[in-house]
């Protein structure tokens, strides 16, 4: 079931390792705003100077929205990726017809990407919600068609 | 190992897809909340008017507990149900006796219920940390098994 | 693939087990932080007397280095453990040769190890972000070894 002769466990591989990148590069991309911007440090030692920060001052500690930006980005990322990595596999091993797992897993993943760039460029709260909503639809879907598999 | 003709893995599927459901609904509840209380908003562009937002004022974007409430029980489970996914299925693959799984995994889901229950009614920090901590304990023996079968 | 016959398996689940007591024991460490300094509780409720809480005062809410510190490990976790977890998963079913799982593999967690070290000792920025790229660059790499097995 979980190997590389079922095409709809490949369909999950592929939208799996993409969400992965997904969620390691919007630590990258806080890293580099914290970098660019040189504030929203995370902790109090991050005021010694050194290679990342060269001219330290106290104010770089506090909250600034272009960093933090990238923070909540990361943990909506959070809140929705780990419970697609997992209701994906599942859904995978209900052996589901491989079209409805292309549109529903592929689905995320556009859906993600584009909630992604809703929030780098300040849409509004509609416009992001719509995309989160696409794609917290599909994973409590994907778990129902578990449930539903299962026990009905 | 990993598909129908295993109860264990049955089992597993049924407590991983319901504690699905319970993450994605926290997002929804945290987005009820919002709504409910016109409160709690994450991002500055949230103040634009808008469908859901009819009366913006900056207010809007401190923290209100009632709002707040959801958003820590959703951190809260982030901090173990994602554990609880990966160590449950390498459980699975140590063949444990069914009862055995059973009892951990639909435990978990208990403990992890109760815990939503005590956050949500704002019982005392003893009530809450006693499911917060039987569902621990679940986690970590489940990862301490599969060390032991592989390992010893 | 995913059965104890596959060496390459075996070295996932025990990463992945070793992985699942860090993130549970850093949940503990925040517990064992919050009772000995008495302070960084999380909810209003918390301020009621009671076992865990035997004096109670208002300033317990704030934010505490302290306990904050653990928190804020955990969260750091929590970008990148999960990540890992399903990472590993797809590249053991990539059947990766042996050598380079357990190199990718135990380097991941000795690089989590680590960076938990760094952090704990209040190193220096530049210590702290060194660990966290060598894990960071680790699952980049097996979600990118994944995509690339399967569309190359």
């Amino acid at each position: 079931m979980f190997n590389f002769d079922n095409p709809t466990f490949e369909v999950y591989m592929i939208a799996a390792a993409l969400l992965v990148l997904k969620v390691m590069g919007q630590g990258w991309m806080t890293v580099f705003r914290m970098l660019k911007s040189n504030s929203g440090l995370a902790s109090p030692e991050d005021l010694q100077k050194g290679l990342i920060n060269k001219d330290p001052h106290p104010e770089q500690l506090e909250v600034n929205d272009y960093v933090d930006r990238s923070r909540r980005m990361h943990h909506n990322d959070l809140e929705n990726i780990p419970a697609f990595w997992i209701a994906g596999l599942l859904f995978v091993a209900t052996n589901p017809v491989l079209w409805l797992a292309q549109a529903l897993m592929y689905g995320f993943v556009a859906a993600r990407f584009f909630h992604f760039l809703a929030y780098l460029t300040k849409q509004t709260h509609e416009v992001r919600a719509t995309f989160y909503t696409i794609g917290s639809m599909i994973v409590i879907y994907m778990a129902g068609h578990v449930l539903w598999a299962l026990l009905a």
